[in-house]
């Protein structure tokens, strides 16, 4: 048995600092184990005790008659790093530490975690915690967790996992889930995640044949590695990731620092990466919860479109705008399968939404020529049907569900979902004729739409891997604009034309070849942001204005920063017809390199009107992230402007994140700001560029 | 008694069309009444019978022994015009009719509507319908409906009114509020909206005393004047209204339009109307009911700020970020509370969210500490509380009961919510010791964040009315620019200056005049768009760019509009250094005069960055509109510019509404594009403006 499955499907568990008393820490699990059916075997370790609730208890870890697969430290911090010790070195798999005081505690705490890990790992062992509330099998009935909220019941065995960073949060979406009458496999959470994280959870999930759905709450990304490794391989086994990751805020984001020392990162780039994967980021529990519950259908529908079937066009219109925010398309439908709805029912609304008006209660074979309709002939993926109360009145109910059942049946690969108020027996009915049920309809658009991001992802082939660049080598410190262009043009990453020129009269000649008017830019690898030092002068216009531009750069370079090394200035080609635009790269603490592609000006500085993605990336996903930011109609012709190069632009920021990808991480960042996408056929030229070294780290 | 409230609380009621089966349209009301215990006086109208379920009926109106206050009619269309006559000429007040078959069928049945009305408006007669579900009063067990939404449970009297132009959803409304326990006034379903309207059924609910909280669906609003009126009462008599206005989206604004043949408005127009009478939009149903409950307590806080206190670091991130994205304030705590709660508990996080971890479960008088510091030192108008099923378990819930409830009952001003996962007989409780509980923190965050809302529109003071302008008369037909220029000038809503040239030489003499460089502009009164044929010039240097300038935009005219009226060339001083803006006003079917503001350019074509405001506005009022767009930070100095001048940019706005109130419905639109804010001090002038005259409206 691998680790992890020692970890959540153990056939033993030990229990250190066992107690009696079924309602102290120590004491929750056996009682729970004992209560929910745990068919492996308990092995209470308390040294005052030879019986605990029941089972033989035993003095001490070496006195265990067996090693288990799994361990619970139960005990106060002080006595829980001589514990991990013991339990490696009798070859415990993994172990479960509900003890707290450690890096939640400052630094002596974080000290002592660390060397928890370091103990651990010298024999092979895994942690989950410390500062957990540990974890439940709902299947096998392991309940390593002393959490007081299955108090109020106990889960019901199901597909869903939930794993949580959250001890406290995670136990409140099992409850939730619980009284929701959702099937859980097991829920998980993480604490301090000094060892193990929400990442390690969902890959295990991922591959457990058990869990179907995976529902996580994090609140920072600790191992991008293992967490983009587990999302992977989710996608690739067909289970949607439903995610809650909090910390969007200003004060969210402080508060979950204070909380379990998080790594938030930046949030615009998290939604990035997750896009990226298809996990659906849900903004509350209701919404993962709604999601998770949907996803057990299994049906996931690429290109998903929704098919409304109502008796009440007010809920029709409500629908309708959901559906829009949520970016769900409702085609119309067919003509004649409108023409043909109208001949069964003169006053229906037939298009889409199709209202059968509530004259469809009074015939209700009319509800299933309309059904039928909106799959086979409106074809849609998904449909949703809106009935209210209608829907559960004892004169409406028993012929609703014949009528609805026989579509449904006939249809087994679309999604099929109610709008009913109606008491628990009968939704249950509905829910085993195979729909499931919203009293909301708005909430039931938000998960439909999820379903169809599930299928896009799971129908996507991955892109092939960008073409590699051939070998190059950073410079040792942050090179010059003119050396950060010639070392991007390699890279193929052109800039416009311009020429170094350390002298005067280099510069005429120079502004002489390239035709003008130009633009100068002093020279110096020690001025990063010439603008701040009046360092760039625009439309120089001739000679005689070269000249002069020349003296008065070197003059002002040497007033703002009389120690930097001038090597003289930059002639290069004014730019214009284009449209401004911001390339870039930083390195996320989190994801590593993540380029930014924008529009110049107020559009990143007052808008933030931009797209992330993780570098390397080919040509097809910089165009999609080009086109993806509000004010991409400027680059495609609106308002009378020709069509931008968007060709020449989207291989140019493919290979810039080819480049952040190798360059490896002594490269900070790279600001190509302006770039000037140039009308279709003309180009994109990188007006300045930067290239930001990390300094100490080579 | 006055007539909508003979409708809402009759003392005695006609049923016209009454039936013995208590499952049919024409049985259902008298039966729901007779069960739920109407004690006015039910006159069932049968030709065919003299009892109907037990009471005694007539053969017809005439037959009716006494006039009733309100009649129910249930007979089909054709009979239904008839009935109508019967009863507005017997002195009947209000009819309510279930009849279906009118405006919704067509033209002829829009037709066979606008008689009814005339019929019964003859007689003083008031219409609630066609085509409804009817009303009922859950206070005097007026049941004017046959909805079968009944059949499910009767409603709990209490403070919350329904008022809904759908009738199926606004019953579906009224049965998650009865599923939820929430109490009930009346519940109102308007139909056709031959008469009356959602808005006359706010109007009274607003000086209902039963009603203390409004809750309504529209699709349209059908007559803005009725409607305004109302929400200004409710605001005046502090009771919160929350709307659900669908039709936001394309689909969902056609199948409106279908429905009942609704006027949909313009989605961002009406979002400015409701927030000028501090009217909350839902987004959906459960958003609606959320604050309606919540809304119940009667706690309205302006300038609402809120405090966390969770047991759980991951809801209290997961509760800020909710915030933020709701607008809704979490400042810190103050500095010496802080220090104070981390004396009383060492690894508490005492910012905000307050953090008092599972600790405080240990020791529950924590929780009174750190709840009555929240409020006294934190000072916060609200308070939510994250227990989750802590607060529900049986060893937790008294103690923790008592904690808050002493913090709650010492401080009767402030909102306080809880989140807990408990038993309904526990929730009840909390519920009665002045708590409002919600299962999902989120949920809890956009119901909070509303009643603020309400809270500062009740204390806002009425702007006062801007000064009106010196009487004025439009022109009979679409001016020139330049006519167009010099009556806004009047109204003091300056142009840059410029003079209308009809000669080359008056051109050059009016140039040298304003100083170069300048615009010229072709002048016609038949020529709107100028730009579109070329025949705007700019940056025109000198006298020899004027002479060739005038010759060449009389050919572009010509051979562009050969039969336009050419009166000559506007030449206008060339502004610069100053920002673009736009200010429009247009005619909104519904609103009357809305003036826009927003950025030049890709602001308004692309980001659609503007906001509106109804006709007329103080300056006051302009300046929260310049301010509210995206892209204001451009005007108020973002990336070293110098700021502009708003005060001058305010006045010509409000100004403008002012202009566009005064001017009457034969004003179509004003377009003033552009106009260039200069830096501050140096004003705010229109390079181009366009009033815009309806036609044979005269």
């Amino acid at each position: 048995m691998d680790t992890l499955s020692a970890l959540l499907t153990p056939r033993s568990v030990a229990v250190i600092g066992a107690s009696a008393d079924a309602a102290r820490i120590g004491g929750r699990p056996i009682a729970y184990m004992k209560e929910l059916g745990f068919q492996g075997r308990i092995l209470p370790v308390n040294p005052k005790r030879d019986e605990i609730q029941g089972l033989p208890a035993f003095a001490s870890i070496a006195a265990m008659p067996e090693v288990p697969d799994v361990a619970i430290i139960a005990v106060p911090a002080a006595a829980a790093g001589p514990a991990v010790q013991e339990l490696a070195q009798r070859g415990v798999k993994a172990a479960i530490m509900f003890s707290a005081g450690f890096a939640e505690m400052g630094d002596d705490g974080e000290a002592a975690q660390a060397r928890l890990v370091a103990d651990a790992q010298a024999h092979g062992m895994r942690l989950l915690g410390p500062n957990c509330l540990g974890l439940f099998n709902a299947r096998t009935g392991f309940y390593g967790t002393f959490t007081s909220s299955l108090e109020r019941g106990s889960p019901k065995p199901g597909p869903i996992g939930i794993a949580s960073q959250s001890g406290a949060y995670g136990m409140h979406v099992f409850g939730l889930a619980r009284d929701f009458g959702l099937g859980l496999s097991c829920v998980v959470t993480t604490g301090n995640e000094a060892d193990l994280n929400v990442g390690h959870m969902i890959g295990w999930m991922a591959q457990d044949p058990d869990t179907e759905v995976i529902a996580a709450y994090a609140e920072g990304i600790r191992d991008a590695d293992s967490f983009l490794a587990a999302l992977e391989l989710a996608r690739k086994n067909r289970k949607p990731v439903v995610l809650m990751k909090v910390g969007r805020s200003a004060v969210g984001s402080a508060a979950a620092r204070s909380h379990t020392a998080s790594i938030a990162g930046d949030d615009a780039v998290t939604d990035a990466v997750l896009a990226e994967f298809g996990v659906v980021r849900a903004r509350t529990t209701e919404e993962m919860l709604d999601i998770a519950r949907l996803a057990t259908r299994k049906i996931y529908p690429a290109g998903n479109t929704l098919g409304v079937l109502t008796i009440s066009g007010g809920a029709g219109v409500l629908i309708s705008d959901a559906a829009e925010a949520a970016g769900l398309p409702m085609p119309q439908m067919p003509e004649p399968a409108q023409q043909k709805l109208r001949e069964a029912l003169p006053f229906c609304a037939p298009q889409n939404p199709v209202d059968c008006t509530a004259q469809a209660l009074n015939d209700l074979s009319l509800v299933g020529t309309f059904a039928k309709a909106l799959v086979e002939e409106g074809g849609y993926s998904s449909i949703l049907s809106f009935f209210t109360h209608a829907g559960g009145a004892a004169s409406v109910a028993p012929r609703l569900r014949s009528e609805l059942a026989a579509v449904r049946a006939a249809h087994p690969d679309r999604l099929f979902v109610l709008s009913v108020l109606a008491d628990p027996p009968l939704v249950r009915q509905f829910e085993e004729d195979g729909f499931t049920v919203f009293e909301d309809p708005s909430r039931a658009v938000a998960a439909i739409e999820a379903m169809g991001r599930y299928g896009d992802s799971f129908a996507r082939v991955a892109p092939p891997a960008p073409p590699a660049l051939p070998a190059f080598t950073l410079p040792a410190t942050t090179p010059s604009e003119a050396e950060a262009k010639r070392i991007l043009a390699e890279a193929g990453i052109p800039a416009a034309p311009e020429a170094a020129c350390p002298t005067v009269e280099a510069a005429v000649a120079a502004a002489e070849k390239i035709g003008f008017p130009v633009v100068l830019k002093i020279l110096s690898p020690d001025i990063l942001h010439k603008s701040e030092i009046g360092g760039v002068l625009l439309n120089v216009s001739d000679a005689a204005a070269v000249r002069d531009g020349f003296s008065l750069l070197l003059q002002r370079a040497k007033s703002a920063a009389p120690a930097a090394r001038i090597e003289g200035v930059l002639v290069a080609k004014q730019l214009s017809g284009g449209v401004e635009c911001i390339l870039g790269v930083h390195r996320d603490p989190v994801f590593g390199p993540v380029a930014m592609f924008g529009l110049g000006g107020i559009f990143v500085e007052i808008l933030k009107d931009v797209s992330f993605r993780r570098c390397p990336f080919d040509e097809a996903e910089a165009e999609e992230m080009i086109r993806s930011i509000k004010g991409a109609p400027l680059l495609l012709g609106a308002r009378g402007r020709p069509p931008a190069d968007i060709d020449a632009l989207k291989k140019m920021l493919s290979r810039l994140s080819v480049f952040a990808a190798q360059a490896g991480p002594r490269l900070a960042g790279i600001d190509l700001n302006p770039v000037f996408a140039m009308p279709q056929g003309q180009g994109a030229f990188a007006a300045d560029a930067v290239i930001d070294i990390a300094e100490g780290d080579a």
